[in-house]
């Protein structure tokens, strides 16, 4: 039986629980919206089943609760910045917010991420540019390699998303913010959890056959690309966009030696302010009709509508909003777990929606 | 029975039929060396298969055969710029060496196109920041609407592609260059031609069925996205980032009536300048690095070797470069009806790869 839980008392919860693992209080309130933002857009790999994995990182030293984020450099309309792989979430938020005060001077702005961690959901950040009348697009390659190369069953992309984010006028905005896996890794450790069997499109054992079994992708198996060789190619070109060019991956040492890095994220954020090209209002009017031609296009299925990008999150999100998020056994007793470690005061039952 | 042709006299070949066409001689050559590098690469759907439609569009004047292309706006990083429904990889070409030219400023730069044509293989243009070494990104939205959203079977997006283009050391450079559809839709015209069946998986008929026959997606038919809703995701942020962005698709007037442009389609071309962020030669080398990775992945089929983006593309122009580029009889056809109605100088027979 799955419990509800109220949205804005799990953001509190967590916070506390972050700030209990050593996390400034800003950070770990960034961090606890992100999970519960994610969690109530029914983006469940990238939420609540953090939580554990996210605590024992920082008890650990694996990431550090305690960065320096800083600028290393800043010229033109780009900016590098150095995560002291800190919570991936606060880096992020602050690298947006520098990408946007950017693309307000030139019109568009890039911001490449070292030293990133576990950033959450991609749209986290790029929504943020949508307040300012912006396209904000994010990127990141995911260090422990999952994926496989098309015609492959090495483990060795990630699962690199890709968001864009758009405003519209009327209509929400469109957000685009999808894997470039055919699934992420932890939908397949839901199933295992939950004692499911996953598609057969989704992942390759350890000898290269699709399989049913979450448990042969999680030992040795890989995921692959959506969409066979072009979710490849995208993948492969984010994995150089985000992991290489932010030196976060891979780095060459001055003898030419070529080492891997220890945390190994990279983030490649870019804004786009609209303003520059056009009117926003008459921009996300366009965008407006454009939605709508979508959505009244013919229907292959009577009864299932025509949904445009981020309207089945954002469905889910207002449901959260109003009646709680639905939060799964599984993910139940690991918050318990955590509540009990860390001793907080604010406790999961104190989060259970009215 | 196919031919096989030269590729710098097809170049020449195709000059001389685009200049009887009206355009200037500079304009002429771009336009050309765009659809025969497209037709080495086997890229037929943007290659000479082309030739006749763009010819009957200049004639009739629905392409400018003789635009004034010109910047409308430069500010900070970004550029709009007119391509008065000229041809389109003349437009494209400008728009992207000055897209170059500003990244190498800025670290990043951003040009919109409007009043754009048909600009053949996206690669063209993407291309031309490896050189540079910088990192290409061209994108555009095609006019004509051939593509359903996912659930859905009216045609109402381009067939969008997005090409991205990473430079290497050693190995050729990275260059993903794909159709947000699952196929070309010159694919199609060419099953027709040829009278083959097209795979169930590309495109649906006038009932929203999946249909293998050629005759039912061009007649009244439609094409799916690649991948599933997560294609359809990437066609819908790419038309808005292009069409509408540009102003090339939609438009709103003084009146806030919102009316379609003629032409429709606009570009998004983006560099990204290496040298902001790190010694290109170093990013080369890792890039290098990370093909070899891919390539050396354990293989589903051993006689089956992975690839890297770009790669079966490049072996296909090595081979034209060769043994020349094999033109099957449909495009033969209507070159001779080309080069009749033109009465060129040089004629297809003076193009035979010795």
């Amino acid at each position: 039986m799955s419990i509800r839980v109220n949205y804005d008392k799990m953001i509190a919860f967590l916070t506390e629980i972050f700030e209990r693992s050593g996390l400034h209080k800003e950070h770990a309130a960034i961090v606890a919206e992100n999970l519960v933002l994610a969690e109530s857009r029914g983006v469940r790999s990238h939420g609540l089943v953090q939580v554990k994995t996210y605590v024992n990182r920082y008890e650990t030293g694996r990431y550090n609760a305690r960065p320096d984020i800083k600028d290393v450099k800043e010229a033109g309309s780009i900016l590098i910045v150095d995560g002291d792989n800190g919570p991936g979430a606060a880096i992020g938020q602050y690298a947006m917010q520098r990408t946007i005060e950017k693309a307000r001077e030139s019109g568009v702005a890039l911001t490449l991420v070292r030293n990133g961690t576990h950033f959450g959901m991609a749209e986290y950040f790029a929504k943020d540019a949508l307040e300012q009348n912006m396209i904000g697009l994010a990127f990141t390659n995911v260090a422990a390699p999952l994926v496989a190369p098309y015609g492959g069953y090495t483990k060795q992309l990630g699962t690199n998303p890709i968001c864009i984010a758009i405003p519209a006028y009327a209509h929400e905005p469109i957000i685009f913010d999808a894997a470039t896996s055919e699934a992420a890794f932890n939908k397949v450790v839901y199933a295992r959890a939950e004692g499911r069997e996953i598609p057969l499109t989704w992942a390759l054992d350890g000898q290269g056959q699709p399989t049913t079994d979450p448990n042969a992708v999680i030992e040795e198996g890989a995921l692959v690309p959506f969409g066979g060789y072009k979710g490849y190619g995208l993948a492969f070109v984010i994995n150089i966009m985000t992991g290489l060019l932010s030196s976060a991956c891979l780095l060459k040492d001055a003898d030419g030696t070529i080492t891997e890095n220890e945390a190994g994220v990279g983030y490649n954020f870019m804004a786009i302010d609209i303003a520059h090209f056009m009117d926003p209002t008459d921009f996300k009017q366009l965008v407006d009709v454009f939605i709508d031609r979508m959505k009244n296009s013919a229907r292959i299925d009577e009864n299932v509508p025509i949904l445009v990008p981020g309207e089945p999150e954002e469905a889910r999100h207002q449901d959260a909003l109003t009646n709680g998020i639905e939060v799964f056994p599984g993910v139940e007793s690991a918050l318990r777990e955590v509540e009990e470690h860390l001793q907080t005061d604010i406790r999961l039952d104190d989060c259970l929606q009215n």
